[in-house]
């Protein structure tokens, strides 16, 4: 019997030779060779992954040879991998007969090699090589597919590179898996490395996310309905966005690899970042031209608002940290804050985005499995009778990638919003209606699109190596855009503790989370902490006297949430008292968490009242990027309501010239202050200070005549751009409220020195601030106060 | 056993006199006269609450006469109006012993007199003063509540003030009951025709929604809350407000007044503009001080946008034309186009509110009679596992002034927002769990604050009255700007048919209306419609040509629109082509409606890519209402999102005057122009046409010269202000397009004239705009066009 098979193999295996494997013209040999051949990866999806390739493509214009390359010697792992190959199931199209001809074929193709040594790659170069030659074969290149840990990648491409690149003609393409980096500087480091080896065009770098056919629908499905989705596909129309990835399974067995990336590198900074960017991209002009699309990427990438731990709830569950002690043979007190659940908010700082709240979640050991993108749009019905009716549900698009209540990959849109069209072939209408509930709405509220044919993201992605399509790789560029955006929040998290969940269902509300103005807290308060919270968190906002005067301490972000909090309430007071508020503002870098704080959270800050003035400024155009009001400008004024008349820019820039004595800038903005300002007593003046204990722009060596009348003044630093327009003593002295805002460690020698000088000190002209019937705050944060 | 009743009633009185009707301190004698005595408003409520005015405050200072007056003979109304008072049920709090005594001293206290002619008027006073000489009271005052139709206001004022006014301290109080007016002409005509008869604090126009309990506790509510409530109260956490008054009822039997009126004068003119304004005024500092009241209500009426038809959806029940050829006495093909529902969305201009869409609905023959405001928030909260967790639901504040599925009047906080305070002894708070669905959530979702006691909202503002408390009543100056907010609305709705509704349950979704922008229309297609619709509607968009140029024509509303669509387009290419869109437009009056609709309608216009530049401006500071950049501010850069640094206004101020020739204005803003635009060719230039063909400020008698190369110039107009800024003839023709938008019946004469003319003209400038490279299209609405 075991025979008979045997022959009718070899029988069907000669008559398919001549059928199928002859190629009417050929396109040239492809040599494919996966490292890391009996590795999890290569076993689960790769090899897959070229067997369903080799049946696509087979007598369709190339040949192919197959090499799974590994460290261990060719006798111990021959066997394995046959074995492994054998196992392959069928692609669902062949006929289990002509599966049967296509896998020996596949089988007979490939072979096992020790790659360890830089000899190692050469011989196997030689073996191709010669293989060619024998069949009278030319090559059409060579593909190498990484399955190994990523410190290996720089060595593995420098032995390619080095001994087994193809015949000059043939194309060289090396298919790369993640972790690339850990954060922006080792992916810089490691783009680096491989840059001296490997062509960027050489480079695919996979993110299997972009093989699922939902994610790589996400585009044409936006060019498709182009013109429907225009009117709604902005701010004014999409209430939220939630860009969701649910595991049940936990990190058991991959902590190794699980505890030095954590939920962030490993989902939401590659997969999930990736489908935003294809949501939230301006649409190419041309779907197929690679360049513009990853130009849009970037160019989106590049818009988005920076984050931090403010805009990020992060957890673990319980059993984690157990996992970690066995796996990584730590003791019992070791504690791991590697997060396994992250919510995080992120918001577009564009005109058509600007305020959409973009939420991204993943986590393991959570209640269900489930992956999906879904942009909700505003109710903008009023239901008069029904508020059931449909026209009154919820509105929504939803790009389900699989798993939950749904189970296959589909395009969602709620029957309300409008019937999508369906361009290609490749893709049906579902009609069925199953009675489930998906995202809140009974499937028979949508219009529901799935692909014909369900296919794998690896053969997905494999074949588009094959035909040298890039764009669902991740390019060096947009790798750096992603690590770029979500380093700042991954440092700021560096020493938060994670909070714990039971895993499962029993997880109940605890990682519930809500936005607060544009940060995110989770909405239970907490219930366990690993370790107690440390000394940081025990400080609370202090009151005291620093050099006679009020002063308020804090850490920076408290700090700054109290200015802002006191700014608001000057501004009440004096729109009660005088209908305005005028406010003069510094430059410099203390105020910028200031700035953003008062553009972004303090929603009620009455701007229409307020007008905003400049205590100093450089004497460079206002659109530079070091210019005060620029600054101002783009972290404040672009962000509020504010009428354009009651800004104050300095007249640095008169007559087309910065600065010059004769333009009389000083003069002018002297007027403009007298004009608006009862006895031009601002309501507010927000100073800084320097090192050298300058504040506004008046420095040690400037002359200072106390009777000077004058409340503007052209000055000059000592730093360049030297010459500066400044608001003077008089002006300052004259204010009914000044604050100082002093921020930072490298502030901590001046602070120590001002508080031992009493009185005024030539030395430090931010002595001379002594408002004469204002009030005089400073705000001094721990770092500077405490060093 | 009538008799010993009666009797007992006596004996009672007796007692009673003694007891509780001697005041210990007489605060004088008010005297009550309802004129309209027996009509239906009296029968139902006034009467009802004047006794129970009596039982609350007999015996506590005052002393009280009522009566009744009317046209009819005294012999004839007397036993009438005596049948009524008895009748009158007892106040609950009182036990029916003391309710019997009290009300034999209301009935002993009450007579009827014909008030017709200013004899009458004038005994009446006669009869009042010796009443109380004969008794020894002084006068505390005289309150007269008219209870007939408005138009005969004026002369019962005339005769109350000639003849019926009382003793010289004493008070006078006249109480009105709406309509106040038909529209803004007719209010303000007979505010002025009282204005003459009495004094603004001798009028109390009612309305009765300000008597509700639920209503006269919104500023309060918000006061008691205003910790919670300052964060979320504002368009970064509102989604959407609804003020709702929705009736089973029809108007059969009162079509001769409805028909007059309709239910936007009836309902949402009055009772729910009411309700709005106290829900979004800024609180007062002085919950008591009236006058910061009517303020701040003024603010708020003054801070809506304007809206007209397309802000409105409305509705007619079937059955009512019928009903009013048969109470009007009208023929078969009569028909009414006045409204019984009405669906209108509000928007308030101001950055607190910016955005929000305010629906106000109303409707007789609905489904349900029920009656609320509410304000609903946006979901803040991801929920991770359980969507229908209470984190998740709808976070609404209900203020439910009754009926539907509650039936009681209370303030309804959803527990997922936050317990709100119970500051006051009237109110207490509800916990029963009634299995209720109450506005989308079940009752046990809520907190509930409900009356201690319920009170008739006629009972509530007659007690207000005595003590003189006008803040929960219409003011002149509040009704007056309700009038001026509506009455252009009314207008644009007066020759629109309403959608025809079955009435009742049957309605479906026949009423149900969506917001498109700012505007709003049924959801449903038209089902029916009484009459065909007019031949204005017929007409679409028509292109041809105008003086051998492009020449686009339409009514004004779709021609506007129109050009907006052309001006994006415009600045997609541009920006495409070169990063950047550059504008220049027109002052006038022209523009208006486009701006409008660029700033609130054009959701994805380029802004951050676009500069705004001018084509000519007066030589005024830029804050003053007349100036051009004021305009194009408050139109449309106060509404968008654009950099400050885009903005170009001309320098017609330099040096503190306006455009002095040796400031060098003009060179200044073409410096501006080389050094930002290529070649100095502007991509887009709007241009107006006035009525003697100048076009920007080039005047007739201004001089140019073709070989001229200054783009810009100072010029003198004919009409003040004379002195002018302006692009010439040169910046103009270099542009890449220019548009000439023409509207309205007044330019018809002009665009004739201009049809005629080929070529240049020296009589009209306009005729001198000849782009060399660029295209010309003239927008020309069909008034214009055809007179």
């Amino acid at each position: 019997m075991k025979l008979e098979l045997v022959l009718l193999a070899v029988i069907f295996w000669q008559r398919g030779h001549t059928d199928v494997a002859q190629p009417k013209q050929s396109l040239g040999h492809v040599t494919v060779v996966i490292v890391g051949a009996t590795g999890d990866l290569a076993r689960k999806y790769l090899w897959q992954g070229f067997f369903q390739l080799y049946a696509d493509r087979v007598g369709k214009g190339h040949t192919f040879s197959f090499y799974g390359g590994g460290l261990s010697p060719d006798e111990k792992a021959t066997p394995l991998l046959f074995g492994l190959l054998k196992e392959l199931p069928c692609p669902s199209e062949l006929s289990a007969e002509r599966c049967a001809l296509v896998k020996d074929q596949f089988l007979h193709l490939a072979q096992y090699r020790q790659l360890n040594t830089s000899e190692d790659y050469e011989k196997l170069s030689q073996h191709i090589r010669q293989q060619m030659e024998q069949e009278g074969m030319v090559e059409a290149g060579r593909l190498f597919y990484l399955s190994v840990p990523a410190f290996t990648y720089a060595d593995i491409a420098e032995k390619i590179n080095n001994t087994c690149r193809p015949s000059p003609d043939a194309w060289l393409r090396v298919v790369l898996e993640k972790p690339f980096g850990h954060d922006m500087g080792s992916a810089q480091y490691l783009a680096k490395q491989l840059s001296v080896k490997l062509k960027e065009e050489e480079m695919y770098r996979i993110d299997h996310y972009l093989g699922k056919q939902v994610v790589s629908k996400v585009l044409s499905f936006r060019k498709e309905n182009k013109k429907l989705l225009d009117p709604i596909w902005n701010n004014h129309h999409i209430e939220r966005i939630e860009i969701v990835l649910k595991e049940t399974l936990d990190a058991k067995g991959r902590i190794q690899f699980y505890d030095q990336y954590g939920v962030i590198r490993d989902v939401l900074q590659n997969h999930l970042t990736e489908v935003m960017t294809l949501m939230l991209m301006n649409l190419p002009a041309n779907l197929s031209n690679s360049a513009e699309i990853l130009q849009n990427k970037l160019q989106l990438l590049a818009s988005l608002q920076n984050i931090d731990k403010s805009n990020a709830v992060i957890g673990q569950y319980q059993a984690y940290n157990g996992e970690v002690q066995e796996e990584l043979n730590k003791t019992k007190d070791y504690y791991s804050v590697t997060p396994t659940f992250a919510g995080v908010v992120i918001h577009v700082s564009n005109t058509k985005y600007d305020g959409i709240p973009i939420f991204m979640m993943s986590g393991k050991a959570l209640d269900e499995r489930v992956s999906y993108a879904r942009v909700i749009f505003k109710s903008d019905t009023f239901c008069v009778q029904d508020p059931t009716d449909i026209q009154c549900k919820a509105k929504q698009i939803v790009f389900y990638l699989g798993h939950g209540n749904l189970q296959y990959p589909a395009i969602l849109v709620s029957k309300n919003l409008f019937k999508p069209d369906l361009a290609s072939h490749d893709w049906k209408e579902v009609t069925e209606n199953k009675d489930v509930n998906v995202l809140g709405l009974p499937l028979s509220d949508y219009y529901i699109q799935t692909p014909v044919a369900l296919r794998e993201p690896y053969c997905e992605l494999i074949s588009q190596v094959l035909i040298g399509r890039k764009d669902s790789f991740i390019s060096t560029e947009g790798l750096l855009a992603s690590w770029d955006f979500w380093t700042p929040l991954l440092h700021s998290l560096a020493h938060v503790f994670p909070r714990l969940y039971p895993g499962g269902v029993a997880n109940s509300n605890l990682l519930n989370f809500q936005l607060r103005g544009r940060q995110v807290s989770f909405s239970q308060e907490a219930v366990v902490n690993i370790i107690k919270p440390g000394a940081e968190e025990n400080f609370q906002v202090m009151q005291g006297k620093y050099r006679s005067s009020e002063m308020v301490s804090a850490w920076a972000q408290e700090l700054v949430e109290r200015l802002a909090s006191d700014l608001l309430m000057a501004a009440e007071e004096a729109i009660r008292q005088d209908g305005q508020f005028h406010l003069a503002l510094s430059g410099g870098s203390s105020p910028v968490a200031l700035l953003r704080t008062l553009a972004l959270d303090l929603y009620t800050f009455p701007w229409s009242d307020t007008h905003i003035w400049q205590v100093d400024e450089r004497c460079i155009p206002h659109t530079e990027s070091g210019s005060n009001f620029r600054s101002i400008h783009d972290l404040l004024v672009h962000h509020i309501r504010i009428p354009y008349f009651n800004l104050h820019p300095m007249p640095v820039q008169l007559n087309q010239r910065s600065c010059v004595e004769e333009d009389g800038g000083p003069k002018l903005y002297q007027q403009e202050i007298k004009q608006f300002i009862n006895a031009s007593s601002f309501h507010y003046i927000l100073l800084g200070v320097g090192h050298d204990g300058h504040t506004a722009s008046l420095f040690q060596d400037n002359k200072f005549d106390s009777d000077d009348e004058r409340l503007v003044t052209l000055t000059e630093s000592p730093i360049k751009p030297h010459q500066r327009m400044s608001l003077t003593f008089t002006a300052i002295n004259k204010a009914c409220r000044v604050g100082v805002l002093v921020m930072g460690k490298g502030k901590h020698e001046l602070v120590s020195q001002l508080s031992r000088i009493k009185g005024e000190s030539p030395k430090y002209p931010i002595t001379k601030v002594q408002p004469k019937n204002g009030t005089l705050t400073w705000y001094i944060d721990y770092d500077a106060l405490l060093g």
